[in-house]
């Protein structure tokens, strides 16, 4: 049978550490406080480089990493919500750079659940098509949408990304087990970033855009509901149980967040991997950040099942299970 | 054998006109010059509403025009680049206000070709899914992004939505027969439009969108190269030859780089429908705004083959030859 596999991971961020005590002396905040409740305890803040310019350097270490030719990538998606523009997408502006001319080129918008919603499109795309290579990039720059007087936000993002490479193989045992993608455009409100507003008046001036605002609490709850059900209904389809779950990759929005979520599971923490610690919340690039660094320390091995799951902005939800 | 079919289109526009003589009064331009480069005699600018309102709108269509139940659409996809806001993506919001709570919903970005690769995008995951109907949406309010001082680009872009309801359905004959997209990063910076900057200082401020900016001879020669190969491509790919299509539903972003197009392939300007006099370009919602219109008016009817062929920023290119 033809399925869709992971043959490369990559990750990278900018090199500026912005820490907790450096926030403490920008807004009513202190290292303590943001541990506490978050987990973080730095983050990296990218001082120029824009979406893009991570997202290339994750292109470059994909291709390295896989010694594939860029002449025989045939899709780039890069999942985005701090975009370089509105047009070009990231995505075209990877493609250019890495000079993968045969690639068609997009970005799919679906904040922190992005990297899924764009994993899932991409294996769905080359399943269906003659292509056989996708790169699928996870790319932020978040640090654009802050306000850095805001105590609420401020202390959670930060800037990075990481990918990965899929490659359609023929295989004995199927490697993507299952998805479940869901969307909760009721709670929309619920996270708003570059938000624009549109006057009333003609002509206008150029748009500018809203800072992250969150209502921080209902985000909380639900994550702490609909992820776990997410995973359920992800593994169900499988047709497996989730004791059988090597390891789950989940968003890292908040430490406690994965915390509550392992313990409605009612699974060890053991099996959460976290580095929240050092990079805050990257939305899409989280998690292509996490796969690519529990593959370089040898914690996810190959034959390994991992449920990948994401959550955010919409709201919406999104877990695949697969076996690396 | 199953294919995927538009069984649903739809669109909308703001209630405002703005004509070239009212663009005369802002900046130094008149009716004739708009009018002789571009085919362009007004546009419509919205007053408030913003891309999700317009899309909102379309969906609310395409259910009434269909009688497809919101509780069996899996999947909405909107196209656009100039979404209400990086999180939520519009898809989302209009996920939430059709209350459509069954579907996945994100936002693709591919610019003036959004349209196209989005249709790729649904097509391809109902073909490799469980998911049995998709709306996919192009929308956008573009004048968010216009310098009204910038004569090279205010005149040429206009605010709108269109889309389609596609079904997973039984079939004897293909119904997609065919896409072809291209992506040409290396021409990335041709056309930007609400571009971000990366501020090397910290903390900085919340980032303001930088307005259109075309270069536009060298996507005038794009265009007109680019477009004809890839609708020949399409046509080589489908085993059919450019005289079996009954229209070519071309991008609306210029009637110059239309004709030419028509020219260069030796096909009659009548197979090429234009309703560019009347909206601008729209970006990603100038192909389903033409699709609608067509039906409307009863020029493409049931099994007429149709070329869509989208171009633009990234730059671009992507065509689709289907069945109706």
């Amino acid at each position: 049978m033809q399925d869709i596999k992971i043959v490369g991971t990559a990750s990278y961020h900018p090199s500026s550490v912005v820490t907790n005590q450096q926030l403490s002396l920008l807004m009513d905040t202190s290292d303590e406080w943001i541990k506490t409740r978050t987990g973080i305890k730095q983050r990296y803040i990218s001082h120029g480089e824009n979406t893009s310019d991570l997202a290339v350097e994750v292109g470059r270490r994909l291709l390295k990493a896989t010694g594939i030719s860029v002449s025989d990538i045939d899709l780039i998606i890069v999942a985005t919500m701090s975009p370089d523009a509105y047009t070009p997408s990231t995505a075209a502006i990877v493609q250019g750079k890495l000079g993968a001319t045969q690639a068609a080129a997009f970005d799919v918008s679906a904040a922190c659940t992005g990297f899924i919603y764009a994993l899932t499109t991409a294996e769905m795309m080359l399943k269906s098509s003659s292509y056989k290579n996708a790169m699928v990039i996870g790319a932020e720059v978040l640090s654009k949408l802050i306000d850095w007087h805001d105590r609420s936000t401020a202390v959670l993002f930060g800037d990075g990304a990481g990918g990965v490479l899929l490659k359609k193989v023929e295989t004995t045992e199927p490697l993507i087990l299952a998805h479940c993608l869901n969307t909760y455009g009721n709670l929309a409100n619920k996270i708003i970033a570059g938000g624009t507003n549109v006057d009333p008046t003609f002509p206008r001036k150029v748009t500018t855009l809203t800072p992250f605002e969150m209502q921080g609490r209902d985000v909380y709850r639900f994550a702490t509901h609909e992820v776990p059900r997410s995973i359920i209904t992800a593994t169900s389809k499988a047709k497996i149980s989730l004791g059988d779950i090597d390891h789950f990759l989940l968003h890292q929005a908040n430490e406690r967040i994965i915390k509550q979520i392992a313990k409605k599971l009612q699974l060890p923490l053991t099996k959460f991997p976290l580095n929240i610690m050092k990079y805050g919340n990257t939305a899409a690039a989280s998690e292509p950040i996490l796969l690519a660094e529990c593959i370089a320390n040898g914690l996810v091995k190959q034959g390994d099942l991992i449920a990948l799951s994401g959550f955010g902005g919409g709201l919406s939800t999104g877990t695949i299970i697969l076996r690396y």
